[in-house]
């Protein structure tokens, strides 16, 4: 069914209430999964809420407690999330790196201790609203399957980079893996195959059953369970068409979280300690060149690209066009709910005494 | 054949004297096309040679011209290489984001009107072994297709990331697009075929011929000819397996580079203005930690990836591991030198005067 943003957003607001955060952190978190919906990014939307509904209960994630700041200087900051919510340490910190960029040209953050953030996008295109370049990464738990490995290690580790171009910025947002497991979570709620070649078995045989690669990813990433396969990295399958390339950016957005937070490596996350750590990056452009001109070259760049001669049938979409025209869409149709998430969205209603939207909603 | 690197060494800087470099940058030109070789990256080492030398005939590259500082501030460089070699730029840029990042934590900096740089991981390394974090991309001349464009538009935009670690630091090096042109170079000048996904004609299919990839590419990338084709973004041919990653990837360079630098796009590289454009940052870890514990961290996170279950006949390797055992093995046995890159050496040694090493020298 489809219900509009408002009327996810005061479902979310109501349940975030009820769950002890404060009317501040919990339209921030509501807004993070309102914001994915409309962008047509629903692995990272509503359906996650049952999973952070859990994590409250194993004490994963704290909805009382805020994050510290553990070391500041005029550039950098090490922040302890403090087993808040990802999102919540996540827009506290990006605040403070957009002010220190203005001052600085550049600025970085590292927060351990800390839990999923939704998208990394969100917090990129904060900087870019205020004309500066926005870097966003975390890892994960473990689900990637490193360039030859029967098992997995790193995390999907997500990247967004953000750049001021109009009539929208530049948002590139997503796994540094070939997907990440909430794309193929969806898919398998909807009893769907996956398309082309995002995960592999024990033998690393590509598998296209979703239900069956999200069963044995759930293994991976939530038990001491290590039954081999996982999620492959950019570039696919052979060595031969550089999936290393792949591989090793996921592990610079290791080194950059995991490590450089001394928190869990993703390797680490799917049993005792929870933390995920993330790495924040702001540049101010107008340092080397006027922002309007280099917005307008930007622009001008991205034009050039869509206006390519293509294949037959198919589009040249800069990354984030594609998210914008579902944003501007989904504001008038409503966003998406699958029914297995709207009955996950039940059981989270019934048990916090917040009722649940109904299709007759998108009218609202 | 193979020779001694100290002999290319000799042979490469003896070519840079007679071709108006001063001393120092010669030396250092020379190291890094050693380096290469002696690294097992032949497409970045001495087969660049002919190439360098028709750049300075052209004056897309002046030897005696050096790099100048546009602005600066504690944390941030805007330079201006003056069409020196991209590689003098860039040590001159690296060393100064040295010394400011061990003030300021971090430091970043952009060059303009700069040429080829060679590998991009030689600069990072720089900073690795000063304990610290680098980072370094160019753009290029125009050679990769955009996911579903049947024409290039991006350069190969290569990226090195270091991070220090033990026996070796992490040392992530190479072109975002599949491969870069160098190795596409390689293999036409030893008559063989592409093993991969690598690149695409005018209709793009993929093709396996490296004499006819090459041929085209040079087409794309010398010259106002169009004609359609290039190399693959990493991820490969098709949407549905995210190629769309790798082209943000490449833009994402392109950005910090072209745009940031207001000098030509990769795409305006072919003809005219030849200039290229890099972006360098440092990160000092140790504002996060102590930097004995987050090496040793590193160190045992790589030998856990080393030792995961892998396929039959495979190896798990860390970036850079593989460069490493070259560069041990090549200063033992000598850097290995194809007939085509001795016949352009030849060429080049005839007409500045410089004798050619011959086969013997691994005696040297």
């Amino acid at each position: 069914m489809r219900i509009s943003a408002e009327t996810e957003r005061e479902f979310l607001q109501a349940v975030f209430k009820a769950q002890h955060f404060s009317d501040q952190d919990g339209a921030l978190l509501a807004d993070t999964l309102v914001d994915a919906d409309l962008r047509g990014i629903s692995s990272h939307g509503i359906q996650r809420l049952a999973w952070y509904t859990r994590m409250i209960k194993d004490h994963t994630l704290e909805p009382e407690q805020q994050p510290k700041i553990l070391k500041e200087s005029s550039t950098s900051l090490l922040i302890d999330a403090n087993k808040s919510m990802g999102q919540i340490a996540s827009a506290f910190t990006m605040n403070k790196l957009i002010a220190k960029a203005k001052q600085s040209s550049i600025a970085m953050a590292v927060i351990r201790n800390s839990n999923h953030f939704g998208t990394a996008g969100y917090y990129s295109r904060m900087a870019a609203k205020q004309g500066l370049i926005g870097i966003s990464t975390t890892n994960t738990r473990p689900l990637v399957v490193p360039t030859n490995s029967l098992e997995a290690f790193l995390g999907s580790n997500a990247l967004a980079f953000t750049f001021p171009a109009d009539p929208h910025p530049f948002v590139f947002d997503g796994a540094t893996a070939v997907v990440s497991s909430g794309k193929i979570q969806v898919l398998a709620k909807k009893g769907e195959q996956i398309p082309g070649d995002w995960a592999v078995d024990e033998n690393r045989h590509v598998l296209h059953d979703a239900k069956t690669v999200e069963d044995n990813l759930a293994k991976i990433a939530f038990s001491e369970e290590r039954p081999g396969g996982g999620v492959l990295t950019l570039g696919g399958q052979d060595e031969v068409n550089s999936n290393y390339k792949g591989f090793g950016n996921s592990l610079i957005i290791e080194l950059l979280t995991g490590i450089l937070a001394q928190g869990s490596l993703s390797a680490d996350t799917n049993t005792g300690k929870h933390d995920f750590s993330q790495f924040f990056m702001v540049i101010d452009p107008a340092f080397f060149g006027d922002l309007d001109v280099l917005k307008a070259n930007v622009t001008n760049m991205f034009d050039r690209i869509r206006h390519l001669k293509h294949l037959p049938g198919t589009k040249i979409m800069i990354p984030g066009d594609r998210e914008y025209k579902h944003y501007d869409e989904n504001l008038v149709q409503g966003v998406s709910i699958d029914e297995a998430t709207l009955d996950e969205m039940r059981a989270v209603g019934d048990e916090f005494g917040v009722t649940v939207p109904s299709e007759a909603s998108v009218e609202d």
